[in-house]
């Protein structure tokens, strides 16, 4: 590069930009660019699942004791060891081993920086030359942009939007060959608020194991279920198959900017201990930079002293907004879900296109949405899923009733005359 | 893989396994397993720069009071923007610009989690196919550990103990081509307790502006200076080279623990922005884990509360520290230190083995101490210096002594008789 007179020998990896280019980080800044500084209404995010700043899924205040404890105790300061603290290794262990039929050990557990950074792992962990990886879509597009940082082939499972987007096998069975490693289930499900049954789990079980990988279970939703599935962890198939149970405390205890995670070895037979992906993962682990020592000094209390009733508030209030969503998209004529939402924070609506005048695609939409209503909508192409939104509901419930009413008055100002 | 009847198909990955090998975290827990856990006299940690445990280094009321405020405000229990919140972008920014010819700006400024990760994103950002990395001998083996991981190739210029360690431009120039894109400086150095004048900094710049590179200045020890050398930022030099500033509050406030961090882009003449540096440094944030919202919410307070006094009485310790470190090498025969420590935690002496009876090499030596003396000190060969040993000072002075009475035992057991 020159500059002046003078010749530079850096620059910018652009292979790396290119990668990583869709995230939904870069999708919703590109939103937020868009919003109209001179609409007086509040802006409605039903872009990105974070409802933390919302007074009715304030945090329970025995979280915020229990990380101000261990802080002002100034017995975390230091570094933590590489796979983290014992007592908390310890309490994550006993926490996930309650829906288990096998008990968890410390060293089963590794503290991550929130769920993100246990997927960077696993999948860095995983990425050899040649190997690829099973994918679910729709999906989380992080799992995209961190496997091509890795080198790590990404082919594509469909999730069946007509069956409750439930696992595609025979498109799995295709995908898979001899080079593929891993199939990554996201269950309760981002985008698609659905939650797995326990056969479809064990089926999901038995088909990575007639094809010889391992499932990376991303439960960061976990429990955050409130329709009639109740949530079945899948490390309860661990003797089926070796799982990577990947978790945080930033959904259930809607902590999200306290970056607490975990990366559980779900595999009581010790089969990725054998074949080396334990030591890798805690190389990498070596490497990393670690979730600050006075978090992990707290989540032993964190978990204990977090009651019940501060769970069943929240699963009360997703249920809540899970059917004002649900409800009002029905009476939007260009939108369709294909299912309830029965978990996590999202649902994922299918944009009718021909029903609109002026609109090109589902990107367009949530520009011109956010520019004139306020309403941040995440369009479905970030997910693996163009022309359809996914919309999440994890917020307070007047705030959505006003947004949808928003995206409402929106498609009607876009509708064909028929 | 078989396992029984089954194959598996995915393996860790053994590669990365050997290239992150030789960490200062890996040698340390070597070390600590051949601790005697029948020795009944406390464990010395002479091996690490966390000096947080005792209580004469604990950190600054104010800090923790910052990190308090935040956390009980529920205003950072969010996800943060990728490149952190403004408020503490700021804040960094004009603490780091107190001490340069020019302002940086908030948008200069990325949070990361710790210096650790700031290294961890330098390094990818600039590693393209065939590129190669100038690194300090002896040096900080994260960035051997993280160039690997990167496919960046290493060189490594030598720091010339007879001359203070300042840098071997001879060495420098020698190793330069067209591929080479970055050189490392630790200032105030690790392993070397050195601190760089404002002179030598200078030709540092002008030496990478003729090669055409940039400096990757970890100043991570920033302010830790305690003898006649003053500390200077290698960002002052800015407009002659592009810098990255690499820091956190881990070292000078004593929270490593904490994992609040940055990498500043000093450059005034915007050589980075325009090389697409910059960009690459954002996409790879964007894809990463950040520092907790609430800490990074705190860093205003950190920066604004904490008194002179707090630092100045830091300093005190480590000169005090580091004079007995010096004078107490000094009664040992078979340990040479070719320069008394002026900053950071550390100094690296000479191991004389021909003075030795039984002692193979370095590491022989650390293991042998440790299991008899129950005292922890860092094999050269972990920081580039086979046959050296690296020692830190930052302990309470009383654990110094003692410690370092435990090493002169030990040397004198296993001295030649001549
Ligand atoms: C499916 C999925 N995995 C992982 C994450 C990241 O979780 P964390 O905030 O714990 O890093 C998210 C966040 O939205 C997610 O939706
Ligand atoms: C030279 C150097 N750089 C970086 C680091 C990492 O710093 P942090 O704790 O802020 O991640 C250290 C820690 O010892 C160090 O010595």
């Amino acid at each position: 590069m020159e500059n002046g007179s003078r010749k530079w020998c850096f620059q910018g990896n652009q292979e790396l930009d290119q990668k990583s280019d869709v995230t939904i980080r870069t999708v919703l800044d590109m939103l937020l660019k868009n919003l109209n500084k001179d609409d007086s209404r509040p802006v409605i995010p039903l872009g990105h699942g974070d409802p933390s700043r919302f007074p009715c899924f304030r945090t329970a205040a025995a979280a915020v004791n229990a990380i101000s404890d261990a802080l002002r105790s100034a017995e975390y300061n230091s570094y933590a060891p590489t796979i983290g603290v014992l007592p908390a290794r310890r309490a994550v262990a006993d926490y996930l081993s309650r829906d288990l039929p096998y008990k968890l050990s410390p060293d089963d557990v590794n503290l991550t920086l929130g769920c993100t950074q246990a997927i960077e792992i696993s999948l860095s962990a995983l990425a050899r030359p040649g190997t690829n990886i099973l994918l679910p879509r729709p999906g989380f597009p992080y799992y995209e942009a961190r496997a091509a940082l890795s080198r790590l082939e990404v082919r594509h499972f469909d999730l069946l939007p007509e069956k409750g987007w439930e696992v595609d096998f025979d498109g799995v069975e295709a995908l898979a060959d001899e080079n593929t490693v891993a199939m990554v289930i996201i269950n309760p499900g981002n985008p698609c608020g659905n939650v797995y049954s326990y056969e479809h789990l064990k089926k999901v079980a038995e088909t990575a194991r007639k094809l010889g990988i391992l499932v990376i279970a991303d439960e960061v939703y976990d429990h955050l279920s409130f329709g009639s599935t109740k949530y079945v962890p899948m490390g309860v198939f661990g003797s089926i198959v070796p799982v990577l149970t990947l978790g945080s405390i930033s959904k259930r205890w809607v902590v999200p900017g306290w970056r607490l995670g975990w990366l559980a070895i779900s595999d009581p037979n010790g089969i990725l201990k054998e074949s080396g992906v334990v030591k890798s993962i805690t190389t990498l682990l070596n490497v990393s930079s670690d979730p600050p020592t006075f978090i992990q000094g707290a989540v032993p209390q964190i978990i204990e002293n977090t009651k019940e009733d501060f769970f069943n508030n929240i699963i009360g209030i997703l249920r809540e907004t899970a059917d004002i969503c649900y409800d009002r998209i029905k009476e939007i004529p260009c939108l369709s879900c294909p299912s309830k939402p029965e978990g996590s924070m999202f649902v994922v609506v299918k944009l009718n296109l021909s029903m609109l005048e002026g609109i090109a695609d589902d990107v367009d939409f949530c520009v011109k949405l956010a520019r004139e209503e306020s309403v941040m909508v995440l369009p479905g192409v970030a997910v693996g899923m163009k022309n359809w939104l996914r919309i999440t509901f994890a917020v307070e419930p007047s705030s959505l009733e006003d947004g949808l009413k928003r995206v409402k008055a929106f498609c009607r100002r876009y509708a064909k005359n028929e």
